[in-house]
């Protein structure tokens, strides 16, 4: 009982960490502001802009679109009616007034930033509709926070996430015919920031655009997976940026996505260093369940160690199995060499990935050296991987109670 | 003199190899085609595009715009009358119509796949207007190459890299009042390709757009600069595309870049590894001019091991001067503990960087570790920089007739 209070406090200054810093930042900020009050470039829009300002302009009921069926969604193909845009231009104070337009193309100058030096970042949540009709969004304050963090390594203007959440839940208030009445489907959000200056020269972008799109969407992946695993290519490193949502992470995978499909794998699982650490797999984390040399059951992850996102599923999904206690859950560095004695001594059970697209895909087998390995996700009797989805569908689509499921206003 | 030959004979099979390549690649296309003749689809602008295709719209004379004041020219901000672009639509046979018209916005779809996962990447070439008049492109055959392997990295479609060129040329012809009249001046050109697809999902892009802008520079730095030097931080690594010119390479670096400019230093110094391999020098080559203990002249440079881009200008200079033949020149890693030694036993007599946007910069300092060490470059008595850099300005500026510097029709 200790252990567990100790945990749920941990658990809570965890959750509660970023509106600390954020408070932090915001009182900087302001002692910053009255330092320089005298400037007249200092405004209240160059820390954010704010949903108090939000424009909406609705689509003329003729350009509204037909919804698609459920099963027709295909991942990412369909868009709603309306978009959500705000600027930053550092010449004109800050951020603009944010709004709330119909869907449309996005100008650019031939030579802005994010066309030249992937100066973008991205965000990826799902908004789910409940069983008593509400909708609710699954812990946007933790992709808020990690899109500042993003925003931050690319250079790119911060801002304040509540902010965000509230155009965005306004966003979906005006499209909310779109999110899907089925369990079996959701609609996807896409915050979107990107560097719009049009000048060559790789530095910092002085003006900005977020946006965000939003998107019905059905299963990311059908059933298992398989894995296409290569110790020639490298997806992060040591100094870079893996563990921030940029678009550069992204780019240089499709060459080995590609290889992974010629093998038959949807998926590439992402190796590290000599060792052969086992970091991602495709877009999603990873974890592996097993049974140890002690006859103890273990859930392991690799840890935030620059090398791998910190997804949002990922922390529930160690969050939830914390709160069950049935197993050890471990958040270390595996390597290939280990997995592979596993799966010989019949010790793996399951290995699964996680994130917002997919909630949770089972792996079936790894393609790894000319070899395939068969990992038994699927044929365990009531595999752990199925326990947490509907753990977390429960939790996402109203079921239960939850303060990680917030309703839109 | 016989090894004179060898070198001549070598540098002739390196520099033909990737039209031998080209070639290579051609018959194979064309044996695929042979083999698939009866699918409809397959249509030569599945290959490339063509020149003989070219369509060309001229600006109203009303909207050209005033040539800049050489002494205005910063880098990158100033851009020509006219763009160059052609398409690629897989479901509509591959590569579209070349067209040269009015420089313009680009207008993309929110989902368009360069916007989100960087698929993306450029090129930097320039033309120089001789002492007789003409204009000429420096190498450019070498900037198709690395270009169609940047878009086998990104999974974007490849072309031939003559009918690039001769698409540019004729978009230079149309701008050719662009070009400056100054040697100290030249015409920037700037190839870019991204990937269109309005659809979410990290996967390659079924269209992309090429195209290509031009603006007048002058130098692209001052004098010699300082560098900033931070093990932390790493730009490249083994299994990744630190050797393609990806927008993935250079959006991570702009936090770097930040950092550098707070510790008063133009350009970050990139190392790698535990022993701190020099690799590149903000978006330059790097070169170390030393003698070494046996008392001769080395000039060193980095390896083309993955983690460095394959630099033309890098490329040059390794060629002028083995044709001098006046120094050793070797192409290893360098480490920051061995140039740390040189400069302590004086016997590092310059480090320059080499690239296509300043040709050749002299480096007079590195900040490292909180200390900052000096180069004395630029206090040599005729550096080994000016003399390649005259040498370079000579053969661009059509002082002496060279190959490398091709004159548009």
């Amino acid at each position: 009982m200790a252990i567990t209070a100790k945990r749920c406090a941990c658990r809570l200054v965890l959750e509660q960490q970023h509106k600390f810093f954020r408070q932090l930042a915001r009182s900087c900020y302001l002692k910053v502001k009255e330092e320089f009050k005298n400037l007249d470039y200092e405004t209240e829009s160059e820390y954010t802009f704010k949903y108090s300002d939000l424009q909406t302009t609705l689509c003329d009921p003729s350009q509204l679109r037909q919804k698609p069926e459920v099963a027709d969604l295909k991942f990412g193909h369909i868009f709603t009616d309306h978009m959500f845009k705000v600027s930053y231009h550092k010449d004109l104070g800050g951020w603009q007034k944010p709004h709330v337009g119909p869907f449309e193309n996005i100008e650019l100058h031939p030579a802005a930033k994010v066309l030249h030096y992937a100066i973008e970042l991205f965000e990826g949540m799902k908004a789910y509709r409940g069983a008593d009709g509400r909708i609710r969004v699954f812990r946007p304050d933790l992709n808020m926070h990690r899109m500042n963090n993003s925003a931050e390594s690319a250079g790119l203007p911060t801002f304040d996430g509540n902010e965000l959440i509230k155009c965005i839940n306004r966003l979906i208030v005006v499209d909310q015919e779109w999110v899907p009445h089925y369990e079996s489907s959701s609609l996807y959000i896409r915050p979107t920031l990107i560097g719009t200056d049009g000048t060559l020269g790789v530095m910092s972008s002085n003006s900005a655009l977020l946006y965000t799109i939003l998107c019905p969407v059905g299963h990311y992946f059908g059933g298992a997976v398989r894995l296409f695993a290569d110790p020639a290519f490298t997806r992060a490193w040591p100094g870079g940026c893996g563990d921030r949502k940029m678009g550069a992470n992204y780019g240089p995978t499709i060459r080995v996505n590609q290889m992974a499909q010629r093998h038959g794998c949807q998926q590439t699982l992402w190796l590290y260093g000599k060792e052969q650490q086992i970091t991602e797999a495709g877009t999603m984390n990873i974890f592996l369940f097993y049974v140890n040399e002690l006859g103890e059951r273990v859930l392991a992850t690799p840890p935030l160690n620059g090398l791998i996102l910190p997804g949002i599923i990922r922390q529930s999904v160690i969050e939830i199995c914390e709160e069950w206690g049935d197993f050890r859950i471990e958040e270390r560095p595996v390597t290939m060499d280990e997995m592979i004695k596993l799966v010989r001594k019949n010790r793996l059970l399951e290995m699964f990935g996680t994130g917002t697209a997919c909630t949770i895909c089972p792996v079936d087998s790894i393609y790894y050296k000319g070899q395939l390995i068969r990992i038994p996700t699927v044929e365990q009797k009531l595999p752990l991987f199925v326990k947490i989805r509907k753990r977390l569908l429960a939790i996402q689509y109203g079921h239960i109670e939850h303060p990680w499921a917030v309703p839109i206003e």
